[in-house]
């Protein structure tokens, strides 16, 4: 549970606006994307004071930074967008709840990524400045979750609609849900194998994977619940957003209720798991135990019987002393009781279904 | 679970309004109804253009499509009737939530249909869109659903009220909520069926069993929970509904609540399932463990006692080992002592309520 | 659950209004009671064409109709209190929440009545209509929920207050919901006798007891849940009920209040009662375990022994192989022997407390 | 559980209003208490008519009553301070919730009090009704609850404040709230108790005991939720308290709210406790499960091979016939085989920390 | 579970505003800050009456209570700012929940601090009183939970911000919210600690100490709770916070949320220890019963075997007596006949993965 270790960058008492990078996070790479009706031109590697000059020239300014490292690349950004300090602050403090704050000269929105990375959920935040001419994206690591953003904003013919920063920050937004699904589909298919193992060949190690798979479908849960209620004033806000991109906003919040419903049941999933591993655990121990109950309803009469017959009484003292052990066929007469016994048991078991029954 | 394996048609980060069929999706066969107060046409297999001219003739078109594989027909009826591209993209994304939307010409409602189809529950989308002059339906796949809706139509003398929009669209509604009562029936009677077999016959596979009724509820509930709200709202927005169709969806409304409390009920009796389930494992594991107590404590003390007298003291060396071998009456007091040993035992786990208690 | 297997008398997608009796249905037998301030008219097995005159001379008309066989009656009644053909449709279907509803000349009540026959929980539906000058109730079976409030109506000297329908309307709910306190003591005394059989002689079908207590307490509560809200909109909304009755109406809910907290407290018990088995059949099993493990460690050591000296290794060949069983109190030893080992586990069992301790 | 056995004093369907005493309750007994600024005057044993004088001469006149036996003593002091019908059965009906009622001339207060007698909790009913220059409290029982207020009272310097008789109200009702906290420490000696015992000697009366004690918890939230309310809602209403008196009012809430904190505390202990004990249970059979594997291994192969020496094969037919038995340290050597198999068991036991590891 | 023994300092019944110390306080030690833009004066040990002329000379003064063991001092501070004995009663009383209260003449908030002492949670009250010109705070120890404010307080250019006491109370406050991190990080190292040790070295002690953790984190949550309410109140009441100070209790609101949604997570993989642990324990009690049943499965018919040719029918009397034991290869057959069936067992077992398996 990494993620919960270092909730905080800055050392707790420290002045709220400190701006600190995150341990192990990878230096910021600017990328600025400018764009009007007709042309469009991408920098990558950027500098802040580059930007300034595009700003007043272009309709639409795009301006995304991978990773949360370089805090003096963050800072120009914030001097030259007039951005605030907590706000940054905020951006930097990658663990916040999705929220949407509306500041006197821009929006600033908290959203928070999910993707599967060798075999391990990693719930990133994405933050978002918008204004009227721009749109500012912060990612935590360099990723493709914008990349199906970025070419059709190259396509000629849409451009138009994302002369509205609004709509390129929702196109953002409904980009980062759409990536739940394919995360979604991969739960859905590691349920679908615990579901499968656990009633041929599940160890003590299953309980910890479901477990671990119960966690994440919560640090989902708690990653999208909150865009709920983002998304739902970014589409209810005026000062946000047009009437042309509210409508796609609203289709953007019932994506965010699709996934929270489909989390809400494979939690059910998950919780119902334990439930079939634990019967089966006590299915087996039950095998376990007729087993044993066999074998000692079986041979236990038997051995009495050997070791009755085992017992060293004196035939010529007496007549009544063990008699059986000198007739002519007394060995033969019980071998064939005690196989008559063990059949009759076996075929007493067999009926009662315990022979065979659970395998 | 294939419900959620490809919840989205569209790829990640796609354009909003993209229009793609759902995979396996079956061809789209349109069929257009037209009523006045005294006449009715039907058109099987019909084309979108050829429904215009009906629109400015007859006073209420019911235009209904079965199957969703067919984006050109989806996409001149939309055309045609004039509905919002996403609008059109929810209609051809099967796993959305029971919805209400109004836009400037029509209202669109998504709603949930359940059915169940070779043992399997099989929970579909309708889309309805209705204005002044027209209702509009989508189907996921061919079905009965419609059909009595259709027969009453047909029927001249109600034909009046059907004259209204508004009412044709709660028939529909209506007719698809009543299409629960059959589902939960069956599952009313899997329920009994799952409790009769727990106590007789359960095996390994009836927790699984179990785990899929529950599912199958939980997704019923998924279901209808968003009706209550798309009804609710339905009932209570003048634009939507007249006044006179209004008292009909307030009983529809009636009938969602009483389909969600029986859904509480059905989902506490699976809950309890498994409770009896586990019960009923400890119960058997109990009796078998009796049985193996019953074994060991009347066979293994006869057993030492066959045991003791196989020792090979010699008797002759000295009066104090083993005379018992010696005497004249020592093997039959032994198998007596033996024989009131094991029914002294008999007796005692008689009376404990060991023998025959459980079974 | 019978109740639940045919919630609906009409078949899915009928028109809404149909009037069709619920299977078995008794046929409905109609009493009609007409008071004025001294005198009082009591008229059984009258039919609604004879009730008109009624309605005109005399300033409160209460007609009760105990059973819903007879679709005619219904509709006559309906006809002659000009009623909704939808609050008809509910009186006959009775499977319904309770709820009230305000129609343009009077108000539409359903309530849930509950019964213990035989031992089984009946929860029944009573309609209520009521006017300016009659109250109209429909009863499933014919019963005595109303006899106290008949026999009040009777006494000359309280017959003031109930010139007013609504007191007569709320005259009935009271007596209605009064109705559940015996079911409570049933099901009260149901709990304690499984209390008390639960520690002593619980077997399998304890649970399925338990199980059904709990869907009869959760039925319960499914019936009184909604007459809360009910109530509440009854004794708050002025077009109902007077300034007058209002009060009474408060208090009423009080009671509908106070059982839900009741039925709410059996529901812990009912939970706690499974808790309880539970951990008595762990407790039982562990006692079955400790008699297999205690005869295990006494006898197992012991027969060991007992073998031991029953091998056949020859002393004759060498003063090593087996010597003691020549010598003279070698027998007497090793019972000796044996007798202490037994007394000291039986000694160390008595202080570990397995002996006598769980019982 | 005898708390709910008779709810309602009298039989269901009776008239609103009727006065019946509860079944067993103490006659009552008034006790009159008069004062304003410099003197005090105290009656025990008072009739409802000698109280009439007093109410006109005092400022401040506080009737507390002790048993609700006395019918005719409750009516008397209904016709002296014209309290409503429905407030005096709500008085001898002593299982309502907590709730404010207020008529035209007085409020009315329900609360109810909890108390540990014997062992047992005890939960009774006060009821108080005040106005301008009275205060009119009902007790179930004789207690010492108010007798910290009454000291108050007697003392001059602070008799000021209760001239408003919304602060002799609130001062009793703070008493009242404050005799929770006694209780509460009642309870927490004895899950502090329970929970040393569950680890040592906990047996099937362990689990009946959590049951009553989660009961009584239960019992005392369902008493003091409601009064969250009934403080909150006198604590704001202007019509019943005094500015002055509000903010202590807003004291006695944070109270409430705390008892209601601890109370949550205590649930989660109590639940925590059934896990214990069940985790225990599982503990000691799996020891017990420990100790018969250990003896099955250890003995079962020894007795075998003691078994298998004493089998009858004649040595003088073949050389191959048990030639051991026949060589001259045949029987030291397989002794010795014997205790190092022993031995060997008991370390591998050893490390694996089944010995002595569970105890 | 000392928190909840004493919860209230004065007796029941005692007057509301008597000031009590809570048993076992330190003594009070009185620091005062005083600050304006250029200079600061910091006096330790302060006496009340020594304050108020700081009070008249400098814009920003704050008076740091640690310790509430001596009545007087908050006496005299409390007539000096002129504060209410309830809130005073509420300082002396440290088991509140956070709130805030509005006096005339100056803001009042309790709120609650998490320390983690020695391994164990400390939770202690801190009350905050704060007005035009003054921050008063009180502890219930001696803490470095202020220091970094302090710090920050004593450089000089961040000093102007602090004027407005509002700031500087929203700084304490953040501080404190600050201090809940290090112990959610020993939280995690706990829970992950325990999370280790459950599927390797658990025992009977194990579900104790979950169980401590359990209530430490209910505990943390009641104490968190209601902060969320408090911090937001502070933050939209414009008579307590400018404008300026808003957004920074913004920001503070959201710490307090994500220690709350943390809580809530690490509450969850609190329960799941229990299952991990309680299944553990199952797979243990299956691996024991597996080597009971193996060594049932091999040795039981392995000793029937011998004892089967230790009986002693005579082979003189008849040739059908076991002649086996006189055939010349009669020992080594039987001897590999037990060799071939303990091996097939154990290939057996092998193949089933009963050996090696679950280790």
């Amino acid at each position: 549970m990494r993620l919960f270790r270092h909730p905080h960058s800055t050392p707790p008492g420290s002045a709220p606006g400190t701006l600190v990078a995150p341990p192990e996070a990878p230096p910021s790479v600017v990328t600025v994307t400018a764009v009007d009706e007709s042309h469009l031109t991408e920098i990558r590697d950027a500098q802040p004071e580059g930007i300034r000059p595009l700003l007043d020239a272009w309709p639409l300014v795009w301006v995304n930074v991978d990773g949360l490292g370089s805090t003096d690349v963050v800072e120009g950004l914030g001097a030259l967008f007039g951005l605030h300090p907590l706000a940054l602050e905020d951006v930097l403090n990658p663990h916040h709840r999705a929220k949407v704050e509306i500041y006197d000269t821009h929006a600033f929105a908290v959203l928070r990524m999910a993707r599967v990375c060798d075999g391990a959920l990693n719930m990133e935040q994405v933050s978002l400045f918008f204004a009227d001419r721009y749109v500012l994206s912060f990612q935590e690591r360099a990723g493709d979750a914008f990349d199906a953003v970025r070419e059709r904003l190259r396509a000629p013919g849409r451009r138009q609609r994302f002369l509205g920063p609004d709509y390129l920050a929702y196109a953002l937004i409904d980009s980062l849900i759409d990536g739940y699904y394919p995360v979604l589909e991969w739960y859905s298919d590691l349920l679908a194998e615990l579901e499968d193992t656990v009633l041929t060949e599940a160890d003590a190690g299953f309980v910890a994977r479901t477990q671990q798979v119960k966690r994440d479908i919560q640090m989902l849960q708690h990653g999208i619940w909150p865009m709920r209620e983002t998304v739902r004033t970014l589409a209810t806000d005026p000062r946000l957003v047009g009437e042309d991109t509210r409508r796609f906003l609203d289709d953007c919040y019932d994506h965010v209720i699709h996934v929270i419903d489909i989390l809400e049941t494979y939690r059910e999933r998950a919780n119902g798991l334990t439930d079939l591993y634990l019967s089966n655990l006590s299915n087996r121990m039950n095998e376990v135990m007729k087993v044993l109950t066999m074998i000692a309803t079986i041979f236990i009469p038997l051995s009495f019987l050997a070791g009755l017959y085992g017992m060293n009484f004196d035939p010529d003292v007496s007549p009544y002393n063990m008699p059986e052990l000198r007739t002519y066929f007394g060995y033969p007469i019980v071998l064939g009781a005690m196989a008559v016994l063990a059949l009759g048991f076996v075929l007493y078991f067999w009926r009662k279904g315990w022979l065979g029954g659970g395998k």
